[in-house]
């Protein structure tokens, strides 16, 4: 933690408060730092670099384009490279152990397994180096008093309690904001929150002998089985960290899986290539929690240049388009580009911030859970799969015009809802061109060749 | 107030709980009395029948088929008929004063104008008579304990706490509903609220000297201005209760008249025929709150065999339909038919009645928004007024096949989500049915005749 802070030059410098110092918060005080600005950020939990306490959320990150992008705008994607790694495909596992790849993008393109305290430690580690952050541990937002913008902070480890004012309060403390709290109870303030039918629960493939991968290390695996999945992402040890993505209720469900001899039998019959490799299954499955999948919407995401949301606090999303931590990381991105425009004006850069960005997560939102269906179900449908190859030799011969949605999330930086909305012009064009084709071969034939020329002419 | 409780027969009578003494908290205690149960019924404000005060809500209710099913239901339908207005159609005033009328329904059929404050003491003195319920005024809810099934009540004119346990607890306690936020703080509780851009302000067409409706006393009166519309319901005084809806920003709006000069201008401009019989319009416009527009939804509505919310607490709607206070009754109809099916078996009766009424209520919130563009703007389109009256012909010509959804929401009680998606088949034909439409004696024309008949053979 740095005691140490640059005075600030009058006129432009100013004080702000950041709630919450988790991956958004820690990588938006850097940059709020990088416009000459100093930052305390207020951080509920303890310093976990110096707890060594398992996270509670340790499921698995996938950074992409968007990410990689907001880190490199502070400089710091070198850093965080040396500790991801490179996933370039899908890989189906079948019933009976079956395997399918489907590549994410083209031959160089992935998207990338970090574990989210490993990220948000190297994060902390860069902010500490920055002198215009202060790092505040153990803080726990009691109370945020809009009206005479005053926080109530309590520090769990002494029992103090502190009443601090802010100039501008940036909310990046999650899900259960308790910034977003005190907005909600203002008029007209808008809000939802919704919950899957499905939880989750982290499971783990270990590593072999040697600390070998025992399934293929660049690679998302997916355990597709209709209503519920198993997915595994690699880790640096050579484990893996699965999630299994599981109805509350129903025939197969975590409420019908209740002794340790119904989790194996159940492992056996729908995971059986994996259950060798999870020698704690049972343990780990009643151990650990079983977690909910919620989707939070809310606005405004600011008021007036006082207080603004970023990251899961305006808008969390399930985790199924490994999109979550990428646009709070985009929401930095965005809000530098606006300090550039508008300068410390923060009325009109929280004004343009919500307006602009609200569209987008809020397709995005959509685009997640359309993304569990695709997920748990249609990666196993042949024909699906049959779909995705041809969009990609459509893509190919069209580079211009034709971009597969998923390449559109993942690896551009289009804005959402130009994504969604393209993506679904593009749906309908395959529904259209799909009849005509059987094999992958299909694609050359004259009459699809034709169709897909028309179809192009036509955009 | 009854101090006299009739001593419940040990099995099935139980000691019940509704926390909120308004339309549906007063309703419902007394279908639960008629079970034979013993009621304590909770209300935050005063007695409003002592207290003379003006209700914060004045807006007028528009009674109909399924609010006067829910009053039969308990043999009130007679007294509150006394007091309510019936209104046969819709009278559009345009911006130079020009008339148009459109009927709701069938020669007979009408909704009713009542006052909210009325309604709700004529309901009181009738739950009054009722020795097995007991009315407590001035109780606010301070906190509901889930898990202790315990309730905080602050009185607020003593200051005194009490602390009471509840076995069953029904929350009837409106759009910001205690009982809802307590349940709210549990795991997985969907929820939302949704704000218009909307407000409204409640204005005063003043009677005639002698006591005399200065409108057309038997009908709903709408100034439709495409953005923007005023309408007008009836008061047995012979003054209307009007209301202004209107957005809060933007060029014609509640921030962009600040002076009674801009005020009177205005609605000079745009309610010239109105504004002689608004001889308070800039006292009131500026005495009188803006009130804001809010849809509520949240799931589950209850919690095992202890909790249930009813009513405005668990689906707030626009008031656009009229079908707020109307859906709210109904749910006490609901709820009655499933004690006379289950019996006492709480846990089953809410379960039910939760999983029968939440598609309902959905399709209604829906409806209800839907409904003020209809009435703002698409009644004064000739073509659309055209459509209606071809609708009504239909309606006459196939009586077993065809009911306007403006009847079937209003005018049966069918469920809201069938008529929904009854409305929405029946639109669809009159897009195909209107471009050979020119006037209403059109119909009859054989090619017509022909299109119809074929319509209703295929549904």
């Amino acid at each position: 933690m740095s005691d140490s802070v640059t005075p600030t030059s009058a006129v432009v410098n100013e004080a702000l408060t950041v709630m919450g110092g988790g991956l958004v918060g820690s990588l938006l005080a850097l940059y709020l730092a990088r416009h000459g600005h100093t930052v305390d950020v207020f951080e509920r939990r303890e310093d976990l670099r110096r707890s060594g306490l398992v996270e509670a959320r340790s499921i698995n990150l996938a950074l992409s384009d968007r990410g990689w992008r907001a880190l490199e705008g502070v400089g710091i994607a070198d850093a965080v490279r040396q500790v991801a790694i490179p996933m370039h495909q899908r890989i189906m596992h079948d019933a009976r152990g079956q395997l399918t790849a489907q590549p994410y993008g083209q031959h160089n393109q992935a998207i990338y397994s970090v574990s989210r305290a490993g990220l948000n430690r190297t994060l902390l580690d860069l902010v500490e180096q920055e002198p215009r952050v202060r790092l505040h541990f153990n803080q726990q937002c009691r109370r945020v008093d809009l009206r005479t913008r005053t926080l109530e902070l309590l520090h769990t480890e002494t029992g103090v309690t502190q009443t601090r004012t802010y100039e501008h309060l940036f909310g990046t403390d999650g899900a259960f904001s308790a910034v977003r709290g005190a907005m909600q109870k203002t008029e007209r303030f808008n809000f939802s929150q919704h919950y899957l039918d499905y939880g989750y629960k982290e499971l783990t493939i270990e590593a072999g002998p040697a600390g070998e991968w025992r399934l293929e290390k660049h690679a998302l695996h997916i355990w597709p089985r209709g209503q519920y999945m198993m997915i595994a992402l690699p880790n640096l040890d050579g484990s893996f960290n699965c999630t299994l993505f599981f109805p509350y209720e129903g025939p197969a469900s975590f409420s019908s899986l209740q002794t340790p001899e119904q989790v194996r039998a159940f492992f056996q019959e729908v995971f059986a290539d994996a259950l060798p490799l999870m020698p704690n299954l049972e343990q780990e499955f009643f151990e650990n929690p079983t977690s909910s999948l919620v989707t939070i919407r809310c606005y405004p995401w600011s008021m007036a240049d006082e207080v603004v949301l970023l990251g899961d606090a305006s808008h969390a999303i399930v985790p199924f388009y490994g999109q979550g931590m990428n646009a709070g990381f985009e929401d930095c991105t965005i809000l530098d580009s606006l300090l550039q425009e508008f300068g410390p004006d923060w009325g009109a850069v929280f004004r343009e911030f919500q307006q602009r960005r609200k569209p987008n997560t809020d397709a995005m939102a959509d685009l997640a859970v359309y993304n569990f269906e695709e997920m748990r179900d249609r990666v196993a449908d042949p024909r699906f799969l049959l779909q995705k190859k041809i969009e990609s030799k459509i893509s190919a011969q069209y580079p211009d015009q034709w971009l597969p949605l998923y390449s559109q999330v993942t690896f551009s930086h289009r804005p959402y809802a130009e994504a969604l909305a393209n993506g679904q012009r593009q749906e309908q064009i395959m529904q259209r061109l799909m009849p005509l084709i059987q094999t992958e071969a299909d694609y050359d034939r004259p009459e699809v060749q034709q169709q897909v020329a028309a179809e192009m002419a036509s955009r």
